[in-house]
């Protein structure tokens, strides 16, 4: 799994392959040193994902404009909550899905472009998120009689979420983007970031989907009620629209860990065999 | 990051080391090189992780018995169900978590009895989650009028989650077990396999709190109804219970990928800064 890095030999120590590694730019050549297999897996990964993760938009915007009647502002509350589920789903999973899918496995362009896209495509999220947030709120609260807000669990983990989602922004934008002003003394420092930005930038991706399915799971109930269980076709597309998420949970989760997709990995993991 | 094995001095090169890795036992001395943060956070995650995994269950108990009225067999399916959510809770959580863990982050013991750990921890979840799933299905069955199966996306989930559980436990239990009849000729299949089992291992278990979670909606959708905006007090200790889990689905999957906290990752994955 090692490659002939420009200016790094094979036997050349750990410590300076490492600070090579730090130090480098990628080329081009890289690439043909990946066979068929990683190819293979590379495309169907990149396919995959793409699809579920335009496809989850799509189901939802099908699923509230056929069941539920389609979107409006403050005139009719009850549309109005529609714009929650299609925006929390556009910011959360699919603008944050290329987001993290972008990063992890873009292989044509330089680091600073990709974190770059990263950073753009996770702040496209955040108008997405405020005004489904808003959406929400706003519907509950003009409606007759007014329904609570924050009591059940959806509403306790989409704001857990959101909390981690702010955090992961901020941290990453300063740490990665405004540190990179004075570069060489803020390496280590962000060096020893990056496996905790990754690991809880997953971790709010699984959690948008905790939050979306039991959203789903919520409305589909107050929606359908007992004639859920008569197999209504609304019932099948939220179903479905959920199992179209899990899919995206198992197959971003793979993207990131797996060792022959990414770019930047080099080095394997020892881990116990 | 890089510690001073046995027989590996620090400027050799990176297959020396990678190889002296795979085939060396632990040693207690790395244990001393150690800092004191690595050890607080060592600390940390496994008291919090120990609380929770087992706080998940105790409160999983604490719900059923005072608010759905105990357990029961097939005399009585109401109670029956009430198997279900503790012995899921149990199985794809408590032992299942304890078992990730243990295998992760485990420092005191040989490779070797720490996999059969992590193998009978995985093998305890069977049982529960079998009679889990036959609890479910005969409360459902018996009940007059009977009570469909798999109509919800709580049970689709969930039967994602029991195939991935499976395929896992199976492939892990012939590939890293049973193929150590033969260790020299399947070492480079079993260490290509290590990856993609830690990725699926993590997945499914942040697929069993997905399940969970909306196990939980449903459940509390249907008992509580309407009320459920006024903050009963059995709604409030199953968003606890759910925010629990959330907790444990962070903490996990941060100790798993943490570098600082495996006892065995001892070359850092050099990612893009």
């Amino acid at each position: 799994m090692f490659s002939n890095e420009n200016g790094v030999k094979k036997n050349s120590c750990v410590f300076g392959y490492k600070h090579a590694l730090l130090h480098r730019h990628r080329h081009y050549e890289d690439e043909n040193e990946w066979g068929c297999g990683s190819w293979l897996e590379y495309t169907l990964v990149v396919v995959l994902a793409s699809i579920l993760l335009l496809g989850s938009l799509g189901l939802t915007l099908f699923w509230v404009i056929q069941y539920q009647g389609g979107f409006a502002w403050r005139e009719d509350p009850s549309k109005e909550f529609n714009l929650h589920p299609v925006l929390m789903v556009a910011g959360f999973i699919t603008f944050s899905g290329f987001s993290i899918l972008l990063y992890r496995i873009c292989r044509c362009c330089r680091r600073i472009y990709v974190k770059l896209l990263h950073t753009v495509f996770h702040a496209l999220a955040i108008p997405c998120v405020a005004v489904g947030f808003l959406a929400v709120l706003d519907s509950h609260n003009l409606k007759q009689p007014a329904i609570p807000n924050f009591y059940s669990l959806h509403s306790w983990i989409g704001l857990v979420t959101m909390g981690l989602f702010a955090i992961q922004f901020v941290v990453g934008f300063f740490s990665f983007l405004v540190l990179l002003c004075c570069e060489g003394a803020t390496a280590g420092f962000r060096a020893a970031l990056v496996p905790i930005h990754a690991s809880f930038g997953l971790t709010t991706f699984m959690l948008a989907i905790a939050a979306a399915v039991t959203g789903l799971t919520e409305k589909v109930m107050f929606t359908l009620g007992n004639t859920y269980s008569e197999w209504p076709e609304q019932g099948i597309v939220v179903n479905a629209l959920a199992m179209v998420l899990i899919a995206l949970g198992i197959l971003v989760s793979f993207a990131v860990r797996s060792p022959t997709l990414s770019a930047d990995t080099k080095l394997l993991v020892t881990e116990r065999l």
